[in-house]
Order: C-alpha cells, then sequence, then structure tokens
C-alpha cells in the first residue's frame, strides 16, 4: 500500500511506521535513525513539529558563527544556518579583512511592503476610477479594527493604488495597497488587510448599481519589495586593499571591477554570482527564522528589474578609491513567524543583539556583500577550486571512512592534484596497500 | 572582545565557550541549550559538523513527508524538510486531489548545464575567431585527464563556443562550455574543467605571439541552466475538478486560469507565486541534499528571461480539459555534495526509491506544481489566510503555553475572528479569569 487515506491523522509513531512499512523495507534501522534526530526533550520537539505538518523528525542543517563582523563600528558575530561548504569560512575572512579596513556601512533605503486584490470588474471604468479617492476613504476606514495595532506601533496601511491592468486581460484591475509593518514581517497582516479590501470592495462597489461587477480573483502579499531596501558598502583606499600573491593591489581592484561588471551585464554569470550573495543572505535569514524563499523571490525580481536579469552587488574604482556595495530588497521580521518560537532563533537574535527588523535588514545585506566579496576575492585570483576542493575532499575521504592519518596523507596529496571520488578512491586503495605491505 | 584572532582554530567547546562569554551574557543556560541540538551519536555529529565551518551546533528543520503523490503511474511519498506552516498540508492535499484525476506526468526537457571563462583580450579578434575551431580542439583535448571519468557515464563536454561581449567591454569574450554532468550537479567537474580550460588559454593563445594577450578573469560553473528543464503537469476534465463550495468546476477553471495569467504579466504577483512554487521544490532540495540557492537563483533567472519577471508555471483551459503544469530548470545531483554524506539525505532518497538525477528534477517540478496548484486554489476560492490562520493560531497559542483545553476553545473561538498576538492575548486571558472565577 503505496497510498494512503488520513495519513495527517495518524500519530506521529503510527506515521514513521507506516513511511517504514512501505517505503523503506520495514527496515528497523530506518526508524531508529529517524526517531535519534528528535530533541531528547520532548517539548522542544512538540513545539518543533508544530511548525510545520507530517513532522517525522527533524532535518539538521549545520548552525556555525562568523565573528568578526564590524558594522557601523559595532561588532557583530553571524550567526548562519548553512550545508554548504566553505561559506562560512569565506565569510568570516571577508568579516576579518574589512574590519581592517574601516569595516561594513549600511543604510536603511525603505521599508514599505506591497499588497494586491486582483479583481475583475465589468462597468463603467470611468466612473469607477473617478470615484476612487471615495471607495479607497471608505475601504481604509473599514479596516480600522486590524490596522489599529500597527498603527500603535507606527505601521498600517501607506498608500492604496486603482491600477489598470486592461491591456492584459479585459476588465482586469489591482487594489495596490502599499504597507509600514515595523518589525513583522507582514505577510500575515497584510493578507488580512487584503481579504478585507476585497471583501468591501464587493460590498461598496459590487453591489451598488452604479458601479458593475466585481468578481475578485484573489488577495494576497506581494513578496516583491523593491521598496524595503537595505545597502551594505565597504570602501577603502585601492593601495589598502593589499598584494595578493603575485596580483598587485591595482591589478585586483581593476580585475574585481570587472567581475562585478560580468555580473551586471550577463545572466549566466549573475545568476551564480546572486546564488552566492543568497548563500550568505540565506544562512542568517534561516538562522533568525526568516524566510529565505521570500527573500530570495524578492531579490532575483529585483536583479531583473531593468528588463535583464544582473548583479545586486556593484563596484567603483574611482580617485584611488574602491567602492563595492549592495542594494538588497528584502522583507523580514523579527516579531512574529518563527521568530519567537524556535529555541535556536531567539538564540541567533541574541547573539546579533535582539535587532529590530532594519537592523537585521542591513545585517543581512552585510552578510551578502561578504559573502560576494569572498567569492569574487577567491575567483578572481587563486580560482575557486583551490578553496573548495579540501572540503570536496574531506567530504570525500568521509564517505570512504578515512583514518586521521589517511586524511593528512590525502591533503599532502592532493596539493597540485584534481580532486574526485576516483582519484581519492585510487590513492586511498594506494595508500592502504602499501601499509599492508609494510606491516 | 567582541572581535577575535583565529576562532576556526578553536575546538567547538571553546568556539561555543567564546560565544556565550562575549555574546549571550556568560549564560551558562544558553551552553547547555546550543548542546542540547547535538546528535547523540558523536560520529554523526562528526558528519554535519565537518559540511560546514565554525559549527557549534545544528540547526533543526521539521523534517515531514507528503504521501500520495501519482507520478507517470508510480506512487511516491515526498519528503519535505521545511519551517513554514501549511506547505506539507497543501503539497499533500494538492496529491491527493490529482491522484484522484490521473496523476502527474513528467518529462525530462533537456539536462545540459553551462560553464564560462571570462577573460579580456588584447590582439587580433579576426584571427582568434577564425582560428578558433582548433584552439577548442587543443583545449579539450588537454582535459581529457579530467573529463575522461564523466564520459564513461555517459557524459562529459558537450561543446565550447567563443562569445564575443566587447559591446559590454573592450576586449571581454567568454568561453562558454556546455557539459552533460550525469547524476551529478556538476559544479565540481565544471570548474575544475574550466579552470583547465583558462591556464590552457594562457599557454597556447596568450603566450603565442601571432594572438596577443589574454588575461583571465575568472572561470566558473554558471548556476542558470535554461537548458535543464523538467516538466510536469496535471490535466483533467472541466468537470472532473469538482465543486468547491459554491463555486462551480466551470468557475473554478476560469478563476484558476485567469490567477495563473495574473502571475505571468504582473512581476508583483509572479514573485509570490513563484515563490510559493519553492516552498515545495526547496523542501525536498533540502531533504535530498540538493542547493537551494542555486536552484532559486536558476529558476527567477528563467522566470525572467523574456524581459519581464513571470510564473514558472502556465495553465490552460480549452475544449473542456484544465491543464496546468510547470517548466522548471533545475540542476540537481544523486551523487556527490552531501547526497551521499548526510545519514538524512541518504534516507529521504531511499524514500524516494533512489531516483537519478533525472528523476529527482521531476520529483522536484511535481513538487513545484502540486505546491502552486493548492496554493492557486485556495487564493481562488476560501483566501489565503483561512489555511494559514489555524497554524499561525497554534503557534501563537505556544508562545502564551497554552493549554490543551485552551488551544480546542480558541481554535473554535477564532473560526469567524481575525487571529493575531492581541487578539488570542486578549482572548485567553479572558478565557483564564473566568476559568479562575469558576474554580
Amino acid at each position: 500500500m503505496k497510498n494512503i487515506s488520513g495519513y495527517s491523522k495518524l500519530s506521529k509513531e503510527q506515521k514513521i511506521d507506516w513511511l517504514v512499512k512501505n517505503y523503506l523495507h520495514e527496515d528497523e534501522q530506518a526508524k531508529h535513525e529517524l526517531i535519534s534526530y528528535w530533541h531528547q526533550d520532548l517539548e522542544t520537539q512538540k513545539t518543533l513539529d508544530e511548525f510545520s505538518e507530517n513532522t517525522i523528525t527533524n532535518y539538521f542543517f549545520p548552525f556555525s558563527v562568523a565573528p568578526n563582523f564590524l558594522i557601523n563600528g559595532e561588532w557583530y558575530c553571524m550567526p548562519m544556518a548553512i550545508e554548504e561548504s566553505s561559506v562560512v569560512a569565506a565569510m568570516s575572512n571577508a568579516a576579518k579583512f574589512w574590519s581592517e579596513r574601516g569595516g561594513f556601512k549600511t543604510e536603511i533605503i525603505g521599508t514599505t511592503k506591497i499588497g494586491q486584490v486582483h479583481f475583475l470588474y465589468q462597468g463603467d471604468i470611468a466612473k469607477l476610477k473617478a470615484d476612487f479617492p471615495q471607495i479607497k476613504a471608505q475601504l481604509l476606514e473599514g479596516s480600522k479594527y486590524i490596522t489599529y495595532n500597527m498603527e500603535q506601533r507606527g505601521g498600517g496601511v501607506l498608500d492604496m493604488e486603482l491600477i489598470d491592468m486592461t491591456q492584459h486581460e479585459p476588465g482586469y484591475f489591482q487594489l495596490k495597497v502599499s504597507f509600514e509593518t515595523c518589525d513583522s514581517m507582514g505577510a500575515n497582516f497584510i493578507n488580512t488587510c487584503l481579504e478585507e479590501y476585497a471583501t468591501s470592495l464587493k460590498e461598496t462597489v459590487g453591489k451598488n448599481p452604479e458601479y458593475g461587477i466585481v468578481k475578485i480573483i484573489m488577495s494576497i502579499v506581494s513578496n516583491y519589495t523593491p521598496q524595503s531596501l537595505a545597502r551594505a558598502t565597504v570602501s577603502c583606499k585601492v593601495e589598502e586593499l593589499g598584494n595578493f600573491g603575485a596580483i598587485t593591489a591595482q591589478e585586483f581592484a581593476e580585475k574585481f571591477r570587472m567581475a562585478v561588471k560580468i555580473a551586471e551585464v550577463d545572466p549566466h554569470r549573475a545568476t551564480t554570482h546572486n546564488k552566492g550573495i543568497y548563500n550568505g543572505v540565506d544562512a542568517v535569514i534561516i538562522a533568525t527564522g526568516n524566510d529565505f524563499r521570500a527573500v530570495e523571490a524578492c531579490g532575483h525580481t529585483y536583479a531583473a528589474r531593468n528588463g535583464s536579469y544582473g548583479s545586486l552587488t556593484h563596484c567603483k574604482v574611482e580617485n584611488g578609491i574602491f567602492t563595492f556595495w549592495i542594494d538588497l530588497p528584502l522583507a523580514v521580521g523579527t516579531v512574529g513567524g518563527l521568530t519567537q518560537l524556535h529555541p535556536l532563533v531567539k538564540r541567533s537574535m541574541q547573539i546579533l543583539g535582539n535587532p529590530d527588523a532594519k537592523q537585521l535588514m542591513q545585517i543581512c545585506a552585510v552578510a551578502g556583500l561578504a559573502q560576494n566579496f569572498a567569492a569574487l576575492r577567491a575567483l578572481t585570483t587563486v580560482g575557486i577550486q583551490q578553496g573548495h576542493m579540501k572540503m570536496h575532499l574531506l567530504n570525500i575521504l568521509k564517505h570512504y571512512d578515512a583514518t586521521e592519518e589517511e586524511k593528512e596523507y590525502a591533503l599532502e596529496y592532493f596539493k597540485d592534484k584534481v580532486v574526485s571520488f576516483t582519484t581519492t578512491r585510487v590513492m586511498l586503495e594506494q595508500y592502504r596497500s602499501a601499509k599492508k605491505e609494510v606491516k
């Protein structure tokens, strides 16, 4: 029986049993293994289970810290949850490098969020547009009971526009609403407001014979927030960059600028370039209980806003000054969602000095910029493989159950050779048989 | 001391001690909590630690399964690692729904990966272009020692082009190389090949006085793989969709088609639409040890390929047939990386029947399509908040240490009310004081 009715209603143990029976060859070891990832404190585990549905265990992400981030004159230690090797090391190196050159400077360019009610309207369009100011006032008045608390905190609805989308589909309009959601990411608040507007719109316009028929398609927050934007910058005199092996500071600055330029003009490169940026950003986003899918979607759309997908970072070398910066659009929360519920998220927040949402946005921008600096520095000097290969090699050695002694030998052996599963296996076989002979 | 030298060289315990001392107010409880997330088996923990650097503990993602996926006539149970509520429930519902309507159909449209050597060339451009076939042959010959194993497995280098990028920057050219990397994601293999080509290019062209100066900027895989593409489709007669409350099958199909159309034309909506798709995709990507940043970056760039950011899914209602599909570009591996190293990844693979890379691509496309179907169905019928609010409420109740009895009362109480931290707190206070009085 590979399919089932009522799975969600089974107990956690029953869920595991069904899975093991039908998809894991009734392997008791599999069951033990799944359970071995539970938190030992069952209350904590229950909290984690309730974040999702059909939860049977936990997937472990390595949780690391990258110290030595100097941001606007303050020291930060960056909590990072990421499974990819080299990212934390690269970020730590970039942090150290820039802490000796004035550190990161950050600012908030905006915090506006967007939500939309998409609807079809059949009726007098000119009248709808003409009367929109009054309709808007009525809708806003009708959501007071939802927005009151947010307004007390300094947020609320900023504006509401009627957008004519009829060039795309007959009768298609939007209410495009902008919000300030303070320290919450805002999705719940915005969606609640929007569903209220949709209901009001059907009442005030749809049931008024002077207008026409309103058919709501959907009401939903937009994860694209180009006006919720943090900037992080590093800058120093070119000569302060120092030499990188045989590469002078001046050559490095020029190559680096060129590497950024390439990501600005070539989508194939830009994708990988921005991917690396999100290695840094997402690790912090996850550690702080925010939603990395939302942050990714927003940033990549932003990267394509001018019609061609390009870099989120920019670089200039002018008058002997090297400047490198990122404009990172994102919506994050430091209240609501997982932020107060996941025990490790609380610790991440504490490590960061309990930032508010604006501070967290800036920290994320720094994480992205630091990662991108480290990646481009590696790419334009020694190449990416040198750094990755050691990690790759250690993973492969682990796979072949290499001893500490074999690891040491392998690290030396592969200093000037190409690492792969095959070359490592061959090396290990030779090493092991040579050792056997000696014995 | 908020900054430190040599942090990476400290032992794990020393790392935690430094962090607790300097960023967690010397709170012994914090230390115990960090350690409480270690795996009880220290060997397993060591494996996890080695995936990253400065690892101090694990971040727990809920690990769930969504059963009842009928894909090309076979049953699948989807392993999912995701921290967001409602996603697994929504996917399970979509799986069940479509399993009763013929299931998901999938196909692979391509598996080609891309890598680039970016370089500056100062010299006779016409000659470089004219001689490129011979140069290419030489470069390919020189990488045989790297590509041999991949060729044995049916992969290798497919093509190498010289791309003139001088319209963007004087002297800027690319070697654009396409690869087939079989069941590996390919980044390591591709990067190793590219660095070899860069070295060869400097030798064969850069040191040949007939050409000119070659300056390598960087050599790196592209995470943008528009030709590595999986398609998943669901389809049925419109009347088979059934009614959704007061909404008829025909109305639903039309609203649904319109919701997809909106995401095709409006970037604000498309971002959120695709974000939801990656709720499903990333959960499987993470559970199977693949790199969600790479998969996200690729898909979002693809969504912007025509100059305006749009939907990854498409829908048509023609001749009484409802058809909904996704074209998902992605590069995944079922060998290499974490796939054979993370114990839970091995289990995920086993749950999926140990798929090869092509099968996994198709499973991911199904995950994205299922999530999008569930999201759009909710949005176009009952609205998104109804589903989310229960989860949101449970999280808030958890925050206020609600008892099981209080939870039950709250679920009933909020059936027709707006859930927020404040309204829940007020409700709980009233309930608790009322209970006290009774006592």
